[in-house]
């Protein structure tokens, strides 16, 4: 049984981490921490684990001393901090902040607008997104785990990239998603259900989202060529969700079927990736790891339009990240994540 | 591994059983029958199974032959004629229509304005509530499956019944539901989106509504006296979730600490309920086959108020069925059942 | 034209009050008052008013000097010290706060743990319900304006208590509200988009909460006699809507009809008050002054149940209080308040 | 008094035109007619009227005889049937179909895949957007109302087209819509409230809504050049609002203070347009007739993002239409539209 410990665990990556995790049959958390609630039972933080008897402990490194693995839930700069000792002490380390994101630290600072602090561990970390890295997560120690928009945007372009069907320039990324996404402690009146619901909005438009760079960089290692994309994120009134509706011109023309069979070709062995007749439903994959794809050819236009849909906190975070561990570990990929979504 | 057929299989109650299903280590699905998607995979039906291989069949009795355990997500009439062959072909069923949930056939036939057509068999059938007939289920081959607003509410008013605390007349039910309590294919205006959001109102006023008899009968059954009582269920803007609000005059004073431990001492060995210290959410549950249950004592009108939260498709239909089913073939009763709420 | 002053802007009563106003033929909010926003275009407190040209003041007194009729959106405290040099300068003043509800102060303090502290003023002040107190209103100078639930709860029994019909201490009333009853500035996790969505809870069960004893003092009034009630809020996802489903036993048997007839007699001349043959629907009162009304006994247990609706923005609080202003300027009653309810 | 009739008075449209005309002071429905419930009282339709004396009629010509101005609600093929007996008789007509908006027939026929049947009076109809065609429509007597979408659509992009900001074949126009965009008689399974909610999906991707034909034809005439562009629909779980976010490559750098000058100065004596310093909120306007707009320059890939919202059911088609109504009868053009957006 692998001793799993999760550092900032009351939070929404937390609890999701936990909730996977009830159902892993190789795994089991040992050590959960908490800033706020350290001492509690976990049913203090998260009512659904009323029945648990886990207790948080303390938010620091001595409470996950002896796990086999540690997922950070942390900021950034503390992610930094305490990633390197944990892996000296022998645990592997997903990280879910984006501190090991990127292969430059230099772009990191740029996005971040600030200087990264663990240049020497950024250069042995592995971009979590199995669908792209999978042999190199299998024998890393340390896992950058890709956020919400960014793995529903790669994963709609990948295949395009891949097979040099666009003008790369041309990709805008529409992103829609649900409120869980700004994280339980970014509290602000406009996430008051009486303002935030019937509401939708677009927030940093202009091109400085952070998670540009990422889907940028990761789209130029496919495709092999530099390029800078527009991203556009949304919020919308509903609670789990991300929809990236992608935007690309076609090189040459090409028809949507054509298309189809690229990314289906490209998909076809992953268990938790699905390219559908028809169009992505964001509902049909909440609570699950999966990653739903449809796409279309404006023939007008000549553009290709990718959408993708996933849980932001499943695919877009906790679920990918068990998957990551799953390689990490040896085990089966989809080990204790076959959930199928909620419906209705 | 046990063979499970399921009935119905593109409504909610039988949406939800695969859902819950596809996590269960000693049972499979081996066939899943549909009038409407007959020879269609599944995932038309739910898209959250579009990854699924299944392939939907006829709707009768030869697509489930063979199978372990039949659960029948059928209308009423359409179980009476089901039940009877299937457990002579040697299954075990599990029946989600109102059917056998009644002990006497005249109390059916007064509630459902009906007359019960099978009522040798429903001699034998079990109410299938494990936390009043756990034994009884064990060994039972015919079990008629609760319904949500019954499941919360008996759960709820069980431990006063028994220990004798009420003046049973005086018991008044406030039931808060869910739309997804309406079924899948029950589809009017009310049910569109655009109306539904944003409101709430009260239906079935005036103790109409056919879920009393049966919260009746298994109350009577604990206190051991006649008694009426009025039960007036609500729908909001959600799509899971059932609270009941439980009022009731003490017949003598009693603190709301002692009612506690009345409550706690009643449900102590229970997996699958949960006795708060404070007040119950629905969403703690959604996803879950947990109930919990908070109360307070209103001392100026000496009345008990006891509010339970469930979730109307888990410990409310398919969990429930899935912990009866557990039981009968001699499994560990959580077996499958472990899944957490989905939070947010 | 009745030269208007608001303080307390900022909060949703304010907001609303602005939003009734626009549409005024005979009175203009000359003044609004924010802690918050002092010296901001109301613009940047209420994006939908964007387009108006009012400024906040600071939150004081001189703000509103010259007003004909000021509306105090304030904490009590803010009020009962307001009200009086208010009135001395010859406004009118329309109390959002409780200040001024209460008809003996022993009872304010009783339910609000604190001493009143303007006790002359609150002889003078008139409960502001004109469906109760119309002619008192007429000649009033200083409103005690009701809130949400007390106004759909007394409404819905009102007619009954008058006609005697009830066992008063039998009453129970199930109270449904929507989040922004909860306000602007009480900002809470549990009000967090992500984890209210998609669910419903009850809160201070036991009697405690603070709109009982004004429920209590109305309807006593109406039918002479000493009792006590038990009332029990509950929240679920939407975002305005109050429904109030209250129960009694029946003194003696009669027929649903027979009270509705008694009803609709009530309120025969109530423009903002319909009752209906069927049940009300919270979202047809939305955005309205309307309060909906529907009815029936439940013969198995002899208890009459009346449920009721109204925005609790609306008529709960901002409507109600301008047909209070009415009144006391001799306008036609329903002058600027015919908006009908946003449907859907 | 100015008197009005709808046909298909039952629908969103015609509700949402009986809810702005309760408070227009100049006009007054005298007729309102539909099939569904021909002789009933508008109560039946819509319980947000249930104070209303109005009655339904049935949907014929002779129901609206003697009205000085008639609202279409109805079927494109109706709308072409009914809009020249209309005219004939003296009635000025403003439709809400698709029947009058396109200039040619031929293209009308290319969008809608069914020839024009009313081509000569298509010929005298002007495109009822008074920001564009305001002098027109004073002196128009049949109205082709633009949609929701197109509404969005063309304001947020009007002033970039017609200053020559864009290379107009990059533009992209990725749409938000709430449900009641989809009708209420339009009612699948997609919609019911259970699997519509926490939802959010693409459709009609790929070039084929119908709107995109309108929005180009208008953007066309401002720019005095041919282009196309890609527009792509999103439904969200909300009930009103529309959110167009429009990106189009821009001739030439330029800094979005100065774009915004150019927007403010477009807009600068419209009423109902506001160019927002921060970017909008669909909310913002429901209920209202407003449009909001917010826009923003991503540098690094030189692309104008220009934001819009509305209310779909408000400026984007009663409100419109009633502002239309008001330029065609010499009114004052806010008259009986300045309410307030719900909020919250």
């Amino acid at each position: 049984m692998i001793k799993v410990g999760i550092v900032g665990a009351s939070g929404y990556g937390g609890g999701e981490l936990l909730r996977w995790f009830a159902n892993h049959p190789e795994a089991k958390v040992v050590a959960a921490t908490s800033k706020t609630y350290a001492g509690e039972p976990i049913g203090k933080a998260f009512g659904s684990l009323a029945h648990s008897d886990l207790t948080l402990s303390d938010d620091d490194l001595s409470s996950v001393a002896g796990c086999d693995v540690v997922f950070l839930g942390a900021s950034d700069d503390a992610a930094m901090c305490m990633a390197g000792p944990l892996l000296k002490a022998g645990a592997k380390v997903i990280d879910l902040s984006a501190s090991f994101r990127f292969r430059e630290c230099d772009e990191y600072a740029r996005w971040y607008k600030s200087e990264h602090k663990a240049a020497t561990l950024n250069a042995e970390a592995i971009y979590g997104l199995p669908e792209l890295h999978r042999e190199e997560i299998k024998s890393a120690n340390l896992i950058g785990n890709p956020g919400c928009y960014v793995t529903a945007s790669i994963l709609a372009l990948a295949p395009a990239a891949k097979a040099g069907l666009l003008d790369l320039n041309s990709i805008i990324i529409n992103g829609i998603s649900g409120v869980s996404g700004a994280g339980r402690s970014k509290f602000c009146l406009d996430y008051h259900f009486s303002e935030m619901n019937e509401s939708a909005w677009a927030y940093k438009v202009g091109g400085t989202h952070r998670h540009t760079g990422e889907i940028e960089q990761e789209l130029k290692a496919l495709a092999g060529e530099e390029f800078k994309l527009t991203f556009t994120p949304h919020i919308v009134p509903m609670t789990r969700g991300v929809l990236a509706t992608c935007y690309g011109s076609l090189k040459s023309a090409c028809a949507a079927e054509e298309v189809k069979e690229i990314y289906k070709s490209f998909y076809k062995a992953e268990p938790f990736v699905q390219v559908l007749d028809g169009l992505p439903i964001t509902k049909h994959t909440v609570g699950s790891n999966h990653c739903h794809i449809g796409l279309a050819v404006d023939e007008r236009t000549n553009r290709l339009i990718v959408v993708s849909a996933i849980d932001n906190l499943g695919k877009g975070m906790a679920g990918q990240a068990i998957q990551n561990m799953n390689l990490m570990f040896g085990l089966p990929e989809t080990t204790g994540l076959q959930a199928v979504a909620l419906w209705p």
